[in-house]
C-alpha cells in the first residue's frame, strides 16, 4: 500500500511544487518531513507540478519507502497528518491520510482539477489579500463580470488548448476537456473557477490573462471562440500572475483503498 | 484643517501601531510616509493604540503638520490615498482621505470602536490562517459556539470591566459601555465581535480568553456576570494571543468636514 496525503499550502514562500536545485520546494518539505515521520528516505509523487507563488486548498500526493512502491509504518493512519504537521512549515499542513493501492498514481490516476484564480477588484489594493490574489490595475465593473463569465463559458467543452500553452512547453497532446467554466464576484473579490480533466503548462494562469482583455476593451466575450481556434499562443492575452492561483480540489476515479 | 486618513494593515510585521524604540511600528510608516508626500515633517495622531500583530481592517488617524494643528498641501484630497500607497509597504494601505477641523482628535473624539477576534476551529489549522486567527488547541463545537454567544451576552450594557485589564495598567476609570457582542461560527471560523464606546488595556483579548473557558468546560456562560463583579483581573480568563484581533471600524460624533 501506498500512502495518500492531502494537503494545504501558501505558495508565497516556495519555488513552487516540485523538487528544484535552487530554492526550497513543497516536495522539499514534504520529502523530508516523511522521512522524519517514517525514519526512512521516502519518494513524494504529486497531482501537479504548481508554479512557484501558486497555492494549493486541496493538493493531493503519495508517500512511499524510496525506490518502492509501497509504504509499511506502525502509525494509525488517522494519526499520521498530525506527524507530519509536527515537521512542517506552518505554511504547509496535512489534513488528511488514506491508504491507497500500489497501483494508484498520483499524477496519471487524476480524473479532474479544479483551480480558482482570485482577482482583488478593490479600488486600493486590501493589504490581507497581498501575495493571495492578483490586483488589476484597470477597473473591472459588474458588466465586465458578467461578460468574462459570458467568456468563460467558451472555454467548456473538449478543445485544442493550443493557444492557452506557454510557449516553449513540449506537450504535442494540446486537447483538454474542460467541465466548468465561471467568474463571479462577491464583494471586492472576482473569482475565475475552471475544473477540467486536465491542464497545460500555465493553461489557467492564460486563460484568465485573455478573459481580463475584457474589461480592459481589447476583446469581447466571443473573440474567445476565435482565440481557441487560433491554436496560437500569440493569439491569447498574457499570463496572469501567479500569486491568484489556487489548485483548488483533485479527484481521481475509483481507487483500492484497504 | 487636518487630514482624516481610514487605513487598514496586517499587523503581523509591525511591534504595534504606537511610535518605539525598538521595532518598526505602523505610526512610523505612516509618519515616514506623510513626510515624503507633503515633503514636511508631520505629526500622526491614530485612533488607538494597538499591540504588535494586531491587525486593523479600519484605522483612522489625522496628519498635520508637525507642532501644528492644521496641514496644507495643493494635493487634492482624492488623491491622497494612492499618494501615501506609493510610498508604504504593502501591508498597510490607505483607503480613504478626508478634511476633517482643527478640534477634530483622532483617539478622543471616538465615539464607538468595534473590535473582531477571529478563531480558527478547523481540525489541523489551516496555513491560509497563521497569523490571522487564533487556532486552539482544543474542540469548539457547534453547541460551544452558542453558549459562548450566551456569556458575550452579559458583557453587553455599562460595566466596570476592571476584570478584563491588563495588571499594570494604570488606568482609574475601568467602567466602559458595550453596545454589541456576540460569538458566531461559519464554516471552520468563529468570529467574536464587540462594539463599546472605549476598551480598557488587553479588554477585547481577555474577553475572548474569559470566553474560551467555556468549551474547555471551566466555566459556564452565566459565570461572565460574576466575573465583571468580581473587578479582578485573575478571575478572568487568559488574554488571548494579538493574531486573532482585528480593529474592524471606529465610529467618530459628528466632525467638521469641510
Amino acid at each position: 500500500m501506498k500512502l495518500l496525503l492531502n494537503i494545504r499550502f501558501v505558495g508565497t514562500n516556495y519555488k513552487g511544487y516540485q523538487l528544484q536545485k535552487n530554492g526550497i520546494t513543497v516536495q522539499k518539505c514534504m520529502t523530508d518531513a516523511a522521512k522524519s515521520v517514517f525514519d526512512m528516505p521516502c519518494d513524494i509523487v504529486g497531482c501537479s507540478r504548481t508554479d512557484s507563488g501558486v497555492h494549493a486548498v486541496n493538493f493531493a500526493l503519495t508517500v512511499s519507502e524510496h525506490g518502492k512502491n509501497c509504504l509499511s509504518t506502525s502509525i494509525p493512519v488517522e494519526r499520521i497528518p498530525q506527524a507530519f504537521n509536527f515537521y512542517l512549515p506552518a505554511d504547509i499542513r496535512v489534513f488528511r491520510a488514506q491508504w491507497v493501492g500500489e497501483d494508484f498514481h498520483a499524477r496519471y490516476g487524476v480524473k479532474s482539477k479544479t483551480y480558482l484564480y482570485k482577482l482583488d477588484v478593490s479600488s486600493f489594493r486590501d493589504p490581507f489579500e497581498e501575495g493571495r490574489s492578483f490586483h488589476p490595475d484597470f477597473p473591472i465593473t459588474e458588466q465586465d463580470v458578467l461578460a468574462m463569465n459570458t467568456g468563460a463559458g467558451y472555454f467548456v467543452g473538449e478543445h485544442d488548448f493550443a493557444s492557452f500553452m506557454a510557449s516553449g512547453s513540449k506537450i504535442k497532446d494540446t486537447v483538454r476537456t474542460i467541465y466548468g467554466c465561471t467568474v463571479k464576484k462577491e464583494n471586492d473579490t472576482v473569482t475565475f473557477e475552471v475544473s477540467g480533466n486536465g491542464f497545460l503548462y500555465n493553461m489557467v494562469r492564460i486563460m484568465v490573462g485573455t478573459l481580463l482583455l475584457i474589461p480592459q476593451k481589447k476583446i469581447v466575450p466571443a473573440d474567445i471562440e476565435t482565440i481557441i481556434h487560433a491554436k496560437d499562443r500569440k493569439a491569447a492575452g498574457a499570463t496572469a500572475p501567479a500569486c491568484g492561483l489556487y489548485l483548488y480540489d483533485v479527484e481521481y476515479g475509483d481507487y483500492t483503498q484497504e
